[in-house]
């Protein structure tokens, strides 16, 4: 792996489907090559992938499709993470293998009010397992879906004995003093995401590295954007830009909407395509968004 | 698979470790022995399995030592359940192969506020991906574990488009008022299955078929004679009696409690070991259960 840390935007890379609903690598090469056009770096596998729809063997099979179709491994922070070990340790040493730039790591989710003695054993068996130096590890705190919150108390145990592979945090909370406090640590070059732009210029003042949103799928310019200009006199008005595509996006189902924003704005209808349990966007509901996003002069320049 | 349809108690089947907490297939196969001696069936992979911490060749290859051993199919009710379809479609298909008598399935588990149409069209996909008559499918009820629940109204669809495949479920919910109300739909021949021996006798008399129950891998001779004497005039009594060791079960961690009690009761502290993130129990933990076990006379014959 790159031992240069990620900041930036990432966008957490919606995943497409064949019609017998195997993913279509060549379809996910293309996308990411736009959001890489587009300044974006490339977190696939994240919640809004439907990465934990996907087989082990499906997000190895990706990967090894995206870097054959030469994205360059430095701008991949997959998401390896699960609750079976093996299958961490597998996939994440595959990611280090391939020369990816990081791995963004959930902490197993199927047990409730697991004690961070547990989750410190967990992620130490996964370094210890990967047992390579280049590992850069980004822990993924999203409590309203796994349920299970990475406390300030379990970074700084890691970070204490894996200063060199606990490289940051994607806080996808919502709650924007969990943001804050995680920039407010003094932690040596720890890089904090926010989860959505909605916080980016906040969290970018707050000495945060940038975002990993969902909505960087359709957007990724203007966030981008925002990112580099956060420090310039227009950043309030470029954060309300990306505020109303947000909350837009917000009124509908994530992980559809993007999906079918994608499908319309580069008229490819086949993208609209999802794994069960996440289901396509009502009639309704697909209505209301192309309105929403026409009212709002949206586009995705490009695509 | 057979066509008769589960009834009595099981046991989410304790999964031993060896020394690099690779699953030991040899242990297994002696513990389940010992489960069926004592009048018990085989849901292993359940949630006190530690199931959802191994891989999916893990689970194959343990369930494939299990027919190897000799441990008849029918008697298997493996979870087979998971997030990734391709992943729950090859397990489940592999346990019908081997002539499981039922699969016990959880919902994908990942996501939150899934719609019943989400999950209706997962399940569907399951049962139509694997593809055989043959398939008995027992639902798994665990919202606090999951926080992804069964409503009345999805199981009722489920039934009536796959009347021969969904057999039952199994309710860990822990709320008698939903046991209840499983047990009073009408639906043809459906077994439920309480998750606690707490509720065996209310869940007997209710219609219902049996229990799941994690302390099954203690208590099994004691419960299951409640099951089958559950008319009697000393039924209360033996519920009263398998209450208390339940309870005392319940004060500690649940998954190293059972581990614990049979490398005790087994003489074999192999038994000890689990997977992150379940921790072992506290020194303080482990000698509080020894002394609650030994003051309430209880005894594993035939360990």
């Amino acid at each position: 792996m790159s031992s240069k840390r990620f900041s930036g935007v990432l966008a957490p890379v919606i995943t497409p489907f064949d019609s017998d609903l195997t993913p279509d690598a060549e379809r996910l090469v293309r996308h990411c090559q736009w959001l890489l056009s587009q300044g974006a770096g490339l977190a696939v596998f994240g919640t809004n992938s439907e990465a934990n729809s996907l087989s082990l063997e499906e997000r190895i099979t990706l990967l090894d499709a995206l870097i054959a179709g030469g994205i360059p491994p430095e701008r991949l922070m997959p998401g390896t993470g699960g609750c079976a070990l093996p299958e961490v340790i597998r996939l994440t040493r595959h990611a280090v293998s391939l020369g990816c730039g990081g791995s963004l790591m959930l902490p197993p989710f199927y047990y409730k009010g697991v004690s961070d003695d547990g989750l410190f054993a967990f992620f130490s068996a996964v370094i210890e397992g990967v047992g390579d130096a280049a590992l850069r590890l980004y822990l993924y705190h999203i409590p309203q879906v796994t349920q299970v919150p990475l406390s300030l108390a379990l970074i700084e145990r890691l970070l204490a004995r894996y200063p060199d592979t606990i490289a940051g945090i994607k806080d996808s909370s919502g709650d924007w003093n969990t943001t804050l406090a995680l920039n407010s640590q003094g932690w040596d070059d720890f890089r904090v995401f926010c989860g959505s732009e909605s916080f980016l210029l906040r969290n970018m003042l707050a000495g945060g590295a940038g975002c990993i949103s969902a909505t960087a799928n359709v957007n990724p310019g203007p966030i981008h954007s925002l990112f580099k200009h956060y420090q310039d006199s227009d950043a309030d008005a470029r954060q309300a830009g990306l505020d109303q595509i947000r909350l837009i996006f917000q009124k509908y189902p994530m992980i559809p909407a993007l999906k079918a924003a994608t499908a319309d704005y580069g008229n490819d209808p086949d993208w609209c395509r999802v794994r069960p349990p996440i289901m396509p966007l009502t009639s309704d509901h697909l209505a209301g968004l192309r309105a929403d996003l026409a009212a709002a002069g949206f586009s995705m320049p490009g695509l």
